[in-house]
């Protein structure tokens, strides 16, 4: 494999040990495993998922749907509020595949009431404390009401709750994830108890990656949606969802510049590349931790020696005195990404470690 | 115009204004003027370039100017750390075009010297305060090697010296920006002072939008190469760079959630559309700020109305209370972006106000 530019490489075995291992959790759980794809939307390793024994999947926009649907995929659940003004998408996919929307108000339900012609299932987002979209778990005339006018519509169909508890990325160890999982599923818990009397047995997707990855005995919930455990990256490994060895993609770069005075080379690999999305180590942000590559494997990574700025082209990268002194221009650097999603989505392709390139929505 | 998912528009008035702007100032100040296409990297606006008479013009990376290349642009400098393992791009580019490459270390003169086929102009970059790539402005042993390497080769020609202030960008108002220019200036005016004693009359390009924006007589440089300026954005405003009348790119996500109780909108528009770029306001940060947009142009920003948060495909709109309550799912929101040229590389591609489409390389 000839690298040049920056290239994000994955590690096809690392990405189906981690698909393996969270399908295998759903499995023992006896719990439907709908991963999100919004991670690495990519058609081939889609099928790594399928070798999993994968059937249903949860993307994050209409235009992920179509294009996973056009590789045939025929259960797709859009895990993001339902956007009313791409419904002829909507009427498109519906015609094509089971597609499961998500809705946290009445003004959307009536909208697709009045314009769907073809049926859909619904999922009612709950906010169970992340403060973001979905509506609060104890809302429970809100709820009522979007229940209701779910089943009023004639080809809308209503399939259950839908909750992400995003707020477990910013916790940091197993302690702080733990009561994450038991804050929410405590709320799950409630809803489940309420809706079962007045709507009986409907289903309750649930899931982020931290408590995915932490949770071994799942309770309240009929199925899980994780994303990010396909690749993990820096930022888990951060928040304890996993270790460096389980992280399963790394970005390739060109050293072009070299700094001893500063202890840092310039790599070709910015902002575009990796995004922008940092996390805090000693007072400092990180952009990314180098590793060592040998062309099969990548090591964990080395000490002192991490991304410490991007800008738009430009990486700076803060070297130790031992790594530094072999550096020279036109090396290749390799380096586990802080948010593995959005470096995906700036690359939009990988390359496996046999030089096959895979592709990217 | 129709429009139903996020979507980057551009005014094309407001941006041939700001272009022919400083298309003037450096008019006025006989200077070559070089306007660094990082930021709109399309071939369509290029074109309102052409019209403000610029014939050169400078990029960030060797597949960038391939793109202009392709369209017919003949002098393109590439203003990065010349990456030598693109070397078989930089010859077959250097066949069709005049190319300028920047180096800050003498290894990739020798690589060049051995590898070249075609001629390149060469500037050495010169860091006069930066810290990022270049060469230190005081380091006349180091400056000396370099150039003596690149009259040395056959096909390399030492074309003069390139400078980004990049630090301007952590200035605030008038006279912070001005006194990192005096700075940076002062540091140029001793190279070259030296460099003429030694190697007769080279260009001095220097140049990054705040300073280009506020200094209007400029001293012992030859050439500026500042992009921002072409769309500005609000980090740019925050600066003090510009008005925000002058940001010429904004973007329109629609409405998907409403929470009244935390006087917020969800609109689809996230990291990915957005980049992560922010600034702070109030110890808030700000990812974006809404306009009012007429189908014609659009307005200042709303007071207190801004992104407060972006995930990958959400983005948390803090609103008045008075916006608030006109707010209906659907509809459309307009936003002055942080980074314009961030949000251009997420985005892709422009629409125009008359609802034309221009390309992103």
């Amino acid at each position: 494999m000839e690298i040049n530019t920056p290239t994000l490489i994955i590690d096809e075995a690392k990405t189906r040990s981690n698909i393996q291992g969270m399908a295998e959790k759903a499995k023992r759980n006896h719990l439907k495993f709908r991963p999100h794809f919004k991670t690495h939307q990519s058609r081939q390793i889609g099928e790594w998922f399928k070798d999993a024994g994968v059937q249903s999947i949860t993307v994050s926009s209409l235009g992920m749907a179509e294009y996973f649907a056009q590789v045939g995929w025929q259960e797709i659940t859009v895990a993001f509020p339902c956007n009313i003004l791409q419904i002829d998408l909507i009427n498109d996919l519906a015609s094509k595949t089971r597609l499961i929307l998500l809705v946290d108000n009445k003004e959307v339900v009536h909208k697709l009431r009045d314009q769907l012609v073809h049926e859909v299932e619904v999922f009612i987002e709950v906010d169970t404390g992340t403060n973001r979209t979905g509506v609060l778990w104890n809302n429970q005339e809100l709820i009522k009401s979007i229940a209701d006018a779910i089943l009023d519509g004639k080809h809308t169909r209503l399939k259950g709750f839908y909750s992400h508890s995003g707020i477990s990325y910013s916790s940091k160890g197993v302690s702080e994830i733990l009561q994450v999982y038991e804050d929410s599923i405590s709320r799950i818990a409630q809803l489940k108890s309420w809706v079962s009397t007045h709507y009986g047995d409907l289903e309750f997707c649930y899931g982020d990656t931290p408590t995915c990855s932490f949770v071994h005995d799942f309770k309240h919930v009929d199925a899980i949606s994780p994303g990010n455990f396909a690749f993990y990256d820096i930022m888990q490994e951060q928040i304890g969802s996993c270790g460096f060895q389980q992280v399963a993609v790394a970005m390739a770069c060109p050293v072009v510049s070299i700094k001893h005075e500063r202890q840092e080379v310039c790599i070709y690999g910015g902002a575009i590349h990796f995004s922008k999305d940092f996390i805090m180590e000693d007072d400092h942000k990180v952009f990314g931790k180098l590793v060592v590559f040998d062309g099969n494997k990548w090591s964990e990574p080395l000490k002192d020696c991490y991304i410490k700025s991007l800008s738009q082209e430009h990486g700076l990268v803060h070297l130790n005195n031992e790594v530094l002194k072999e550096m020279k221009i036109g090396d290749i650097l390799y380096f586990l990404p802080v948010h593995s999603c959005l470096t995906a989505e700036c690359m939009r392709q990988y390359v496996t470690l046999t030089g096959e390139t895979l592709d990217h929505y």
